[in-house]
């Protein structure tokens, strides 16, 4: 199979032919295309043509089309299409898939698309998915799986799975359970092709088995299976009952989320955007960062206007200011960054104090480099080594203080049950520039005895 | 199976156990825990105790042991490990894990450590693979797949299969091959189950198989398996001979990988450290990105140096010049970690050029808002509209320049194949400085008629 590569011209050409309404051309067009593929398509077009497209093409392919489409296309071509439309999509997914999607319908029209679909199991398990919040493993997981019961032997499960695994795209574990559905164990398909089929299952399955339960939170999950290499892990209810199964597909989305959430909010994004959003999304998520920054500067400002009497003997003091704001900020998120990956990978040990510690030192070093360097250009520059002495040494104690904050917010904000990525980017960065412009005058001050 | 937690109490325990060598109790300890938590256990324990540890267990349990530690860990481990004890861990594991450890031993041990081998075939396979890049499709794969021939009839096809896949950790696909090793189509463990044994393999397999090839990047392996939802993919060699295939877990440690790494890059620390690392390295990792933060500040307090002329008269300029800095800074990382995230992501479409009239409507329209906030803080404050004035629009044309430089940066970095995530964190943000600055006294100047 070679690569697929979306082409302005293909764009075009279908852009045509839905003009031309030419549908044999292109269902023909669309039938050798994987539904990921046609998702990238219909992102192209717009929506009255993404529409034309959904509902040109055959519900088995266009259902995982629009769960795999961005939230906002999905929203504007599922207000195209009615009730039983949505329906009959959702007939095709998979209940954990068709469970977001129907979560993502205004609240008036959810029941409504609920009671069109036709497999009544299929509608009582999306309805038993939608109770769980989605960031949790019950919002994660889907109700296909193949079970069996530990009291059968080999020969029947064999025939049970056949008949479950039809509605299950990828079987990887076979999950045995006991008369009150707890989960019990496992076997693999590679076990069962190995074993008589006299076997009973209760003499034959795996009784370790990792699982995870409906209210554990999505992160926790994701550790889980990527600690212990699963590619799919049973969910339990409080009573041990096998509720579901989460594969790792999912997981690879969590986990790309939680990394992209880390990444925008480092660099002062606050909500999920991306390049291609509109103007006001993206003002939306970014002015409120830009504001504190603004907050910032105007409290570097007045600090520097507290200290105006120096201005006239030593001016050289603030031409630094922006250097030692600069710093003060770069080591923050330097140090706010590794405490923050840390804590996502569980990755930091010890406690506060040794942390601390641990920065402390750190910071003194690169500080005492740091330092040294400035004293030298500023004596050079301005041949005049107590001004250099001063914004040398104040570099210095405000890399420490700076590298101290930047460790102990995240640090403070874990403990209090509070994501710690929120401590990284604007937020320390704002805070450092007022410390460390306030520390630096101070100690200016007091070093050139003013 | 309750979740494993691991505690001080514990590692005390195994320390204290492994200091009065009590073997049995040792071992009874570990027999009942996954590799995964015996790992987190070795990364606590000291160098000497952690070989004991190594040693004292079973090398299929080790193995695994061995090949999930951090580099730094399992380098000191395998230093106290002869060739032979190393290469019966590397027995038990898969070729692609096997391969990478032996790629980190010092060239002159590796040769010394395949020949103590006992599989031949194995350490065939091991050579090969350290042969490919890491990062590419080639250096992720491993050699353990079950292939059968096109020719063959589903009974043969079992039979071979059994065989095959008692050394393959977990089937995902059968792959089909001709006489030429030629990847041809796949069949599924599920449609094996459900199809007549006499039927020959020619008919029933699907000719449609997604595959990579041994020289494309991991970071595009990745792409195609997330975008495809595979959970393994065949890897062929330029004659399209099937070589390999690539697992979704080793693709899950690439994609966490990459989002560390730009995550870092836009903190500002240059190559991979993480929190439990020594000072040297990371001061190593963080120094350098600081030292362009000090040279960016020395550049701004030269700029600032040449206004001093106007230092008696308009003193309040100096005092918002980390205001500019940090909100020139912040608008430069926004706009960069957009564009990086939406690289990484395929995400960006368009022109540089609309790209660039997008962010500066964009940056029009952040900047407006904060300049309008920021003229009545400073009217109010120092009762000077003019110098309140000269402040607002500076800000709002430093923010516009700013949000075009950090969309430029990393677009054109990206079209000469540079990875853009570089020009996120200290990079722009020191280049902002220093532009921010010169324009802001510009700008300054030219309404204040100085």
């Amino acid at each position: 199979m070679t690569p697929f590569k979306l082409t302005d011209e293909l764009v075009e050409e279908i852009n045509q032919l839905i003009a031309d309404q030419s549908d044999s051309k292109l269902l023909k067009l669309m039938e050798e295309l994987h539904y990921a593929d046609v998702t990238e398509i219909v992102h192209e077009l717009g929506q009255d043509e993404g529409t034309y497209l959904i509902k040109l093409l055959d519900s088995n392919k266009t259902s995982d089309v629009i769960a795999e489409l961005d939230e906002d296309v999905r929203e504007k071509i599922l207000e195209n299409l009615s009730d039983k439309e949505i329906a009959d999509e959702l007939q095709e997914l998979d209940t954990d898939d068709a469970a977001d999607i129907i979560g993502e319908l205004p609240e008036e029209r959810q029941e409504e698309v609920i009671a069109q679909i036709e497999d009544e199991e299929h509608a009582a398990e999306i309805v038993e998915l939608l109770r769980y919040d989605e960031d949790t493993a019950g919002g994660l997981m889907a109700k296909e799986l193949v079970q069996v019961n530990e009291n059968w032997n080999v020969l029947k499960c064999v025939k049970e799975m056949r008949a479950q695994a039809e509605e299950v795209t990828r079987v990887h574990s076979i999950y045995v359970v006991d008369d009150q559905n707890r989960l019990k164990g496992r076997l693999s398909l590679k076990d069962l092709l190995t074993t008589s089929t006299r076997a009973d299952i209760k003499d034959v399955y795996i009784p370790k088995v990792d699982y995870v339960k409906v209210h554990d939170k999505a992160e926790e999950v994701a550790k889980v299976m990527s600690k212990y290499d699963l590619e799919a892990i049973p969910v339990v209810d409080e009573l041990g009952r096998l509720v579901g199964r989460i594969t790792i597909d999912d997981i690879v989305d969590v986990i790309k989320e939680e990394a992209e959430k880390d990444y925008q909010l480092a660099a002062g994004i606050t909500q999920e955007v991306d390049a291609e959003d509109s103007i006001l999304d993206l003002t939306r998520a970014r002015l409120p960062w830009l504001f504190l920054g603004l907050m910032g500067g105007v409290g570097a400002a007045a600090i520097m206007g507290g200290f105006e009497e120096i201005l006239e003997n030593y001016a050289i003091l603030f031409f630094f200011t922006p250097l030692i704001a600069a710093m003060a900020g770069n080591v923050g998120v330097q140090s706010s960054a590794i405490i923050v990956q840390g804590l996502a990978n569980d990755d930091v040990k010890g406690s506060i104090a040794d942390r601390l510690v641990k920065e402390m030192l750190l910071a003194m070093l690169n500080g005492a480099i740091l330092g040294i360097v400035l004293f030298f250009f500023t004596w050079i520059w301005q041949d005049d080594h107590l001004s250099a002495l001063a914004i040398s040494i104040s570099l210095f104690v405000v890399i420490i203080v700076a590298g101290i904050i930047g460790t102990f917010i995240p640090l403070f904000l874990d403990k209090r049950g509070i994501d710690p990525a929120i401590a990284t980017g604007p937020f320390i960065t704002t805070s450092n520039d007022i410390f460390g412009i306030l520390i630096y005058f101070w100690i200016a001050k007091l070093i050139l005895n003013i």
